[in-house]
């Protein structure tokens, strides 16, 4: 049989089945065996609610749309369908509030607060020299730009508070001074329900540093 | 504004990437959170590497194909794209020797072993009566069938060493035990590196009730 023949078996093993393994697999933080799992799931719930009916065939189909029909809003570089998207096109949201965050992830964390009636800026990113990322991979000189001619009454900066966060927040402070909108910060400090005695001392600390005259 | 304008909102706001997180959140071990962070995984690197080239037109498509193309053999319930699968149809396996698996996924661990070179019967699942799983869902009819027209020397019973596989092997002992081929399960004990002082005390008393003579 020699290895013609083993090659041969070897080819007719990556069926639909190990293709869709590993396409699973390529997915962050779905391993081989997880990958398998999901496959075997997703042939099993065809089996039993059709074909045309499957999870399997919704999921082809969304993954389709939206890719092809989800770009970047051109103002705020959200996520969109459309050239502008949702949030800036929706009238009646304060226009004069501008929040910078890192990525679309953070931009949804705040828009379920219900707490943001203003518009959003993505940056895709934070500055992180370590990891090749300066100032010119983020959404920085549409950002300024759109700060300097929008008539934005204040900027909240809505980085992550880490040290990427804080540096890229830093940076951000530094270009936007010379506009004239107020720029803010996020709080830190105790989170809602924390007990001083469990928390960091970082956290803690920050808390201290950062308290509020009672009012 | 009213009921109107805030439901016109909401059904705007199912959008394709919406769909997409609804999707992934089907799938199982995928909360609300890890299916939005893979849609915007998904979303990011077709912006990188172009819709044509991206994971998610590749992940699309091998889930269409597989759905299509792929069923149960005939003989063995395997995953197949053909009538009979690669393993069935292979006539250098030793057709006198069948190992009887409870899933798809425990066919391919012992595949993997490159231990085994007979053929293959996947029932499916195992009796649980509390899940309400008899002896009426599983592939069991076939394999009976299969077992007593087939010419197999021996059956090896390839059940998970728990409750449920326990009970399914006994069963499955019975029912083949009129036929002419001997029936064998696998063997229970210490695994390879395991060492005594940290071993559960089920697995060990296991062992020593299947102690083999030295030869």
């Amino acid at each position: 049989m020699g290895y013609g023949a083993y090659q041969v078996e070897q080819e007719r093993d990556v069926g639909p089945v190990e293709r869709l393994i590993l396409e699973l697999g390529r997915l962050p933080g779905i391993g081989e065996r997880s990958a398998a799992r999901l496959a075997f799931y997703l042939l099993k719930q065809a089996r039993d609610s059709g074909v045309e009916a499957s999870l399997a065939f919704d999921l082809s189909k969304a993954l389709v749309e939206v890719v092809e029909q989800v770009g970047l809003c051109s103002d705020c570089f959200n996520l969109s369908s459309t050239e502008k998207c949702p949030i800036c096109t929706d009238t009646r949201r304060d226009d004069a509030l501008l929040c910078v965050v890192e990525t679309v992830a953070d931009l949804r964390a705040i828009e379920s607060t219900g707490s943001f009636r203003g518009l959003f800026h993505v940056l895709h990113g934070v500055l992180a020299p370590l990891d090749g990322v300066g100032p010119e991979d983020l959404k920085l000189d549409a950002l300024v730009e759109r700060v300097a001619t929008g008539g934005f009454e204040e900027v909240i900066l809505g980085m992550n508070a880490d040290v990427e966060g804080d540096a890229t927040a830093l940076y951000l402070a530094r270009i936007l001074g010379s506009t004239r909108a107020r720029v803010s910060r996020l709080a830190s400090g105790i989170p809602m329900g924390g007990e001083l005695e469990y928390l960091d001392h970082a956290t803690l600390g920050r808390a201290l540093l950062e308290r509020r005259e009672f009012s």
